[in-house]
């Protein structure tokens, strides 16, 4: 699992830092890729990465702002240009699809690719096999959601050679014992799966935070989460700015990665108004009280490994 | 007056080119500048330029294709949180009003500016003391514009020191003789505004094409028009695709400038499918036909200066 920023900004795109979308990479897992926001020019920032839209799987949308939707007719289309052709499912709050079809239908734009619109209500929002997503409403100034991403634990390995030490022949009788059967021999003899298996490793949990003031919900989405990513769009001399427009500081972002006992903290949406040299202290203001804490830049690159986060260069 | 290139590309965005966007910049004429077309990142194009949003006055849309207006709602909300305050007026195909003001209803986006949408029909669709601008159906797979912008003739400069030598005393009578007006001195000698005053200056014609196949129309805007802009998605290779998508070749972009008796001409709205070193040659097959030819890469800035056309670096 890889987690790319594509975009850092709050509210209008700069020089520096474009609108919001950050890519869940999925590749190893699923092959796919989940978008998380999709501000205007997000396929533009694609262009510099490695991803292509056709693996794309899933868009999740936090709130209809247009800092973190008016890139998606653009990208949908690209996808179809692309040679897409793989169902991508659109979660997004009411609203959004209407929307979205409106600007297919002005622009004349032919979706080559199934279209599956979810609209978000509180709840798991997204189940199979591999993971399961829960939404929750967050505190902003319009209805805006959080995501809970769980990777479902992975079954264990089967230990071959033990198997085989314990008498268990080539074939099908080690399919069943990794399967978690348990069988018994020509012999008599009964081998549990446990026995041949190392135990299941448990999934990683990943939350990502739409934009939000300080409030009960975040902290429940991020309870032991590994990584939370959190808003920062305010610091603490501007903390009334944050409560009043429905965002956080750093300050708040590292008080709740603290309090809801996560791992690593990710700090995004970071405002045009900071200077280069003010995002190192948002971020040790931030580490003071969540030391685990990191601030991101478009197109930084986090890799999960091992139960431990890895920035990329 | 300077025509700046803020997206040559055609379709989709690539590393090398923006969807379309051109900027007709009248700072010395009016303070303001005219944009035509929007493409997604249009605004992402404007901060590395010196183009303020609040600076632009009008934005004409030449058709309903995404990559001519997905970054309009963007634009129109930066220009407000930039402060942009004086009435915008936008020129466009039916329906644009409508999916501009659902973009801005769903995202919840308030602009701080008047914003007055005129439905273009063919004929005049904006006139005023300094320009009048004339609209004309193009061939396209959809409804399409081309537009003609003609600055009006600038009045004669007075000949002061000619007019001083005449007799005439400093005052009113030299601001009578400046507007045009015939005037008669104490001594009854009458003076000729022409006689003092320089002849009137022609203004510039700059012809704008959408997307269109050759057609009829294309040829009528540019007439003796000093500048046309025209597309050339295709070249001679891709012919067929040209006349069947309802585009233009660069030799088909040429022969309408030649024919019209234009006297430059800019091609634009460039494919991806042309490699950098594809690019000299589609200009040398223009120039052949219609040697005072350009075409155009991102961010490519022109001035008009005593009827020439000077490509800046």
């Amino acid at each position: 699992m890889q987690l790319q920023f594509l975009g850092t900004g709050a509210g209008m795109p700069s020089k520096e830092r474009n609108t919001s979308a950050l890519a869940l990479k999925l590749l190893e897992e699923r092959g796919t890729i989940w978008l998380f926001d999709c501000g205007e020019a997000t396929q533009h920032q694609i262009l510099h990465t490695t991803i292509r839209p056709r693996k794309i799987e899933k868009i999740f949308i936090t709130h209809l702002h247009g800092d973190h939707i008016f890139g998606l007719p653009g990208l949908l289309s690209s996808r179809s240009f692309l040679g897409g052709e793989d169902t991508l499912t659109i979660y997004g709050p009411k609203g959004l699809r209407e929307w979205v079809q409106f600007s297919f239908e002005i622009s004349n734009t032919h979706i080559t690719y199934a279209i599956e619109y979810v609209e978000i209500e509180e709840g798991v929002i997204f189940e199979d096999d591999q993971f399961i997503v829960t939404a929750m409403e967050l505190e902003h100034v319009i209805q805006c959601f959080g995501f809970r991403i769980e990777q479902k634990a992975l079954p264990g390995e089967l230990l071959i050679d033990k198997a085989r030490e314990l008498g268990v022949p080539k074939g099908p009788l080690l399919g069943k014992l990794k399967n978690g059967e348990d069988i018994t021999l020509e012999n008599g003899q009964v081998i549990l799966s446990k026995e041949v298996t190392s135990p299941p490793k448990r999934g990683f949990v990943v939350t990502i935070l739409g934009d939000t003031r300080v409030c009960e919900n975040s902290k429940l989405l991020s309870r032991e989460a590994d990584i939370v990513v959190h808003e920062a769009t305010f610091d603490h001399t501007t903390a009334s700015h944050a409560a009043n427009y429905g965002h956080s500081t750093n300050v708040e972002a590292a008080q709740i990665a603290k309090e809801a006992g996560s791992n690593y903290l990710i700090l995004n949406h970071i405002s045009a108004r900071f200077l280069p040299s003010d995002i190192q202290t948002l971020l040790l203001e931030a580490k003071e009280i969540f030391p685990n804490s990191y601030i991101v830049n478009d197109f930084n690159q986090f890799s999960w490994k091992n139960n431990t986060l890895i920035k990329e260069d």
